[in-house]
């Protein structure tokens, strides 16, 4: 640890309002006094494992190696769903294992994994509702104490992940789809940039939105395509809600071509 | 204090939005520019100082030796009502006199309280609207440097209480209420698990809702009663709202009997 | 920074669960492990630029000299705007030259001022949608490590402002505007305090709301005037919200007198 403190950051789904968060906060700070823990969210859509594995990779990796980040977004909490801690690229995810890590295996290779479930590592009294708070926290500071990850239990090389829509690329269009609309109602594609050379893009029946460099590159209102913070094709409103205007959710397809005439055929030919 | 930084955590119902938050950091950053300042929630519904009582009651106590938690929920600011800081098994909490240290000190007993009106150890103006500012941020920053409570003004011994229900037993039931609807519909009540033998529950018209161990027992969507993580009867349904299904809020009456079928005198005749 | 840890707050209209917040947070930490990084708030409505500067004149002052305020919110981001890293009283603040600064150069002046764009100081590769991560995040860092500000680019003497409403003063009376509604619904005003001698207000048709001490010198529910903890005048309703009980918002006219019954020439006679 050698004087810099240990960091813990916390994404939930729980919101704040009951206590919830604050109890995984003091049950680290009672382990480790000097701990600095990070808020990363604690609005996932509750039991939403999508928005959480998006939103954890959107951040896990910039922070400094060493770095413990604790997940709850956990529906089966108290079944038989395993808790993981997890080692990848040098920094350390405590999770359930639900596929809340996808994201960021993709970004990084697992380099170690074990199943949480050494007792004296975990509260006395473990609840079979709240493992944030009782087994979760407390193997967060057990390991940024520095203490090893094979201390918290035995081995695991299966994590579970979730299946990720993936681009079907033709000779002159690749059609991706929405795999998160952010608070600006920007449609996050899984369409990354490397397929994207200038050209538009069609959502449902709009076609021919620009690919432009910046939101700044449209007026006002207007739809345009770019090459997001995530390094994939977004599309926006500029001052807007691209989910609003293009009554899009994640999951909606999303059309790049040349021209940004091609749509897709559900869209040629709409039966619902 | 050796070397340890000091831990102050913050429950209000200022939401963010307004820098008011932000406010009582800056001003306990400036007396000690080490602390470490955790927010507990700025979303307590606006007033309610039940709720903030039992958010504060979910941490308070997991939190180190020490931790000076501040909590403003104030909707009597500026009246007569005083501002104490109290200590509690060998934690502190800063907190207008209205009631909401009732479920923390069901917990733990008081060992000391004071009022806070030391004039130094105010902000050299104190508002008549923003206490939490000008009042409860510095108190808070005093004591975490160590200071002794008594330097903060007289001693009080007899805090304000509100009345919260008690579960009402009979041979073959238990009467509780729902104390508590958490962001997952959750509804916890006031009876404790030591009065839970199995058995299964009644809320409003419906009967028979099973104790199961936990959500995972029953399937999706169905409605279950189980030991909570705060050791209390809590009823829920699986991957949905449990106060939305059984239109259940903060007073609703909730019977434990061995099938399940007891109910109250309001639900077999309701009059109203 | 002598043993004392450097101390950056964070406000946005980010939300935090896309994840956006973090990913600064993570870049801050990468350059400065050890930096306590306070939430200011993340619930700015989106593109509000006046609603961020009011808040962050809520604290950026109370915080001790040294601290680094970053503030993003962007509507602008990826155009010709530039980014700023101001010196005022002390303190830093870091912003898009959109005029967030605007309330707090009203409190103190400016000390010096350079436009970021050092690329060394930046992140390798800058977006175009996300300077919060690319460039506000690194540049705060730097300078919380006590770089010069100079090393971040040359000197700006022409923070862009806003322009802020000015009260209108009669002899018998001063009409302000509400500059600010909070979440508890309170109109703050640019009123200041030394306009107010006793009296009462008038906003749109509702004359004689007493100018009183605190909230609770009126009865529940009651429309009350008074110094707010900002030094200007505010208008409440006890236990309620004065922007809907009076239909008030950001804007909306408020009227000062010896007796309140002084309203504006549109309150007169309104023809919308």
């Amino acid at each position: 640890m050698s004087g810099r403190p240990p960091r813990i950051t916390l994404l939930t789904d729980f919101g704040t309002a009951d206590g919830y968060v604050a109890a995984m906060k003091g049950v680290i700070a009672a382990i480790l006094p000097g701990a600095i823990i990070d808020d990363a969210s604690h609005d996932i859509p509750p039991g939403d494992v999508h928005a959480a594995s998006w939103a954890l990779d959107a951040y896990w990796h910039l922070y400094p190696a060493g770095t413990v980040h604790v997940v709850v977004v956990d529906p089966g909490v108290g079944s038989a769903r395993r808790a993981l801690a997890l080692e990848v690229d040098r920094r350390f995810i405590i999770a359930p294992d639900n596929g809340i890590v996808t994201a960021a295996l993709r970004r990084a290779p697992l380099a170690r994994a074990v199943e949480i479930r050494t007792p004296h590592r975990l509260r006395d009294t473990v609840s079979a509702t709240f493992h944030g708070r009782d087994v979760f926290a407390p193997a967060a500071a057990h390991i940024a104490t520095g203490a090893p990850l094979e201390e918290l239990g035995p081995p695991v090389t299966d994590p579970v992940l979730i299946a990720l829509p993936e681009p079907a690329r033709t000779r002159a269009s690749v059609a991706g789809t929405v795999v998160h609309v952010d608070r600006f109602g920007n449609l996050v594609t899984n369409i990354p940039a490397a397929d994207v050379r200038g050209g538009a893009v069609a959502v449902g029946a709009r076609r021919r939105i620009p690919v432009v460099r910046t939101y700044a590159d449209v007026p006002s209102g207007e739809c345009a395509a770019l090459i997001g913070s995530r390094g994939a094709l977004e599309v926006s409103v500029r001052d807007g809600s691209a989910a609003e205007v293009l009554a899009a959710e994640r999951g909606t397809v999303v059309v790049w071509s040349a021209d940004g005439s091609a749509g897709t055929p559900a869209d040629a030919a709409p039966e619902f």
